[in-house]
């Protein structure tokens, strides 16, 4: 037995999570069964999906139950092991959930190297975020040299590594992010050919002039209004690549659906979705190429950190609310 | 200089097309010169694309000016050549245009073999509906023996051959058309292994009931509310090819885009359009294919004749509202 602490789903939430959806409690964790292995967890990523995950709606997992931890990838410190593959001390990462010991089969958890990058990195960079943004732009965007690359939600944690890996491909990289701040950091720090400052430009005619032969590749992290603005741009042939669609999320109306998706059929263009667990397999080809890329300084990335199980409320709605710098991070 | 009669655009529709918005002139046609033919036009071809051929919006084809004689696939003879291609007598088909005689550049027609098939079938099956259901359904569904296919619009003179063609490569076949009529005609003509009643049924209940593992390759014809619908049943890795959306061609609102894109996230599906004229040199290929085909009965094909340039604007109002029965064609 351990001691923990957890956040558990107190309610389903209806449009933007509130405080009182969640409650922190205070259960003692269990000791592990043979075959599995028990994480002090060291670092949760608070990631867009999570909100989904809030619903009682099938998806690509199930929901989260009430009164069940809420889901949470998360990177940690193997304390004790129930399989041989590892030993404490280890560092792992996976589904550790919003808590401080996880209890879970050694199978749900992957390896982490703490010497390839600061944990804290890993979190963003070498995980769902840096991973999703590795195989949707090069497996489903499919990016060639000299090609124009428009990315929303582009100074968020998967958006400022999709741009990042398409101007390493050769690509003109166009990013859209809220606010002059995030704007200029695009540019300035990112080396991003230009930022769109979707609150205060208009995104439309900022796309014309930046993308004057059309976009080839866009990669659609927030869902409309912009989506719909991209779709009316297209180059022939061009790639839609569907990540997420952050704009919906909260939102307790109906979609707001692309009415611009018949471009798809002038331009014989394609709008294709993915799911980052599907290329598993795959994952230290990424992992090392990603590391490889923050070492020679060719990526960047910022993490946006709060600390303790009692921010999650109050982080979880800087993120939804793009007021976070970086990728947001709880570290514990 | 040959007699002639043509239907020409007066006035740019707003919403669906009046009478008025087309001319019958008479206006006699020049003499061909170097390079040209003069063809006497036999069939016309009525299709839903050519409403968006009266907006003045660019698009893959450029609009119809106002005046012009509206455009159209036909097929027809030649009556006299200045280009060593062809002769007097020749079959020929083209964009040859609502009139009795074309003059066009050789080039911009191709050969038509009138043995291959009685010319009121290649008008629909061997032109542009058939050649859209073929190259749209290999080349852009791409499917599989055992995998289930579902085609919306699946009367008419695209849907019918999509259907056919997936029964022949072996696909459980599910039509979506408008009456209980046209739903036993795919399945007791054509073969389809269920028909769908839109105007009858709740076509969601009867996609789950024919379709209980999901659909793998969608073949949109109509657009909104039947592609929502279908969007929410794709099967993993499914295929959504847009043809058009006949649903949308004479809204003069906003276009009613899919709430339910993000499916193909969750799903890892892929939503792709396509034009045919990209597939022009592999034209011969599917003729041959899709006459072999109808001359063994494996593929029926139905035509809806009209007789005249005086019956344009109702064999066009016929169509839109879905009243045809089988490839809507002008006798002339």
């Amino acid at each position: 037995m351990f001691d923990n602490c957890q956040v558990k789903l107190a309610a389903r939430p209806v449009g933007e999570p509130r405080a009182s959806d969640f409650s922190l409690e205070n259960e003692p964790q269990r000791a592990p069964l043979s075959g599995e292995v028990a994480v002090r967890v060291r670092y949760i990523s608070l990631d867009p999906a999570m909100r989904g995950w809030m619903d009682d709606r099938p998806s690509y997992l199930p929901p989260v139950e009430l009164g069940q931890v809420m889901r949470a990838t998360g990177i940690g410190e193997v304390i004790a092991s129930e399989h041989p593959a590892f030993t404490p001390g280890d560092h792992v990462m996976g589904h550790l959930g919003v808590q401080h010991i996880a209890v879970l089969p050694a199978a749900a958890v992957s390896a982490v190297d703490p010497d390839l990058a600061p944990l804290e990195v890993q979190i963003g960079l070498l995980s769902t975020a840096g991973l999703t943004a590795y195989f949707g732009l090069t497996d489903i965007g499919k990016p060639e040299p000299g090609q124009t690359v428009v990315v929303s939600g582009a100074a968020g944690a998967v958006g400022s590594v999709v741009g990042q890996i398409a101007r390493i491909r050769g690509c003109r990289v166009v990013g859209i992010a809220g606010g002059a701040a995030k704007s200029a950091y695009l540019t300035d720090d990112l080396g991003f050919d230009h930022g769109v400052d979707y609150k205060n430009e208009d995104v439309k005619a900022a796309l014309q002039r930046s993308c004057p032969n059309g976009i080839d590749i866009f990669f659609d992290n927030v869902g409309n209004p912009i989506l719909d603005i991209a779709l009316k741009q297209l180059a022939m042939g061009a790639r839609v690549v569907l990540c997420g669609a952050v704009s919906q999320y909260n939102n307790t109306g109906r979609v707001n659906g692309p009415e611009n998706y018949m471009a798809l059929i002038v331009n014989r263009a394609i709008m294709q979705g993915f799911i980052v667990f599907d290329f598993k397999n795959r994952y230290p080809e990424a992992t090392r190429q990603l590391a490889e890329w923050w070492h020679l300084g060719m990526i960047r990335y910022r993490t946006d950190i709060a600390v303790g199980l009692g921010s999650f409320h109050s982080a979880l709605t800087r993120l939804f609310s793009g007021q976070n710098d970086g990728k947001s991070v709880i570290r514990l």
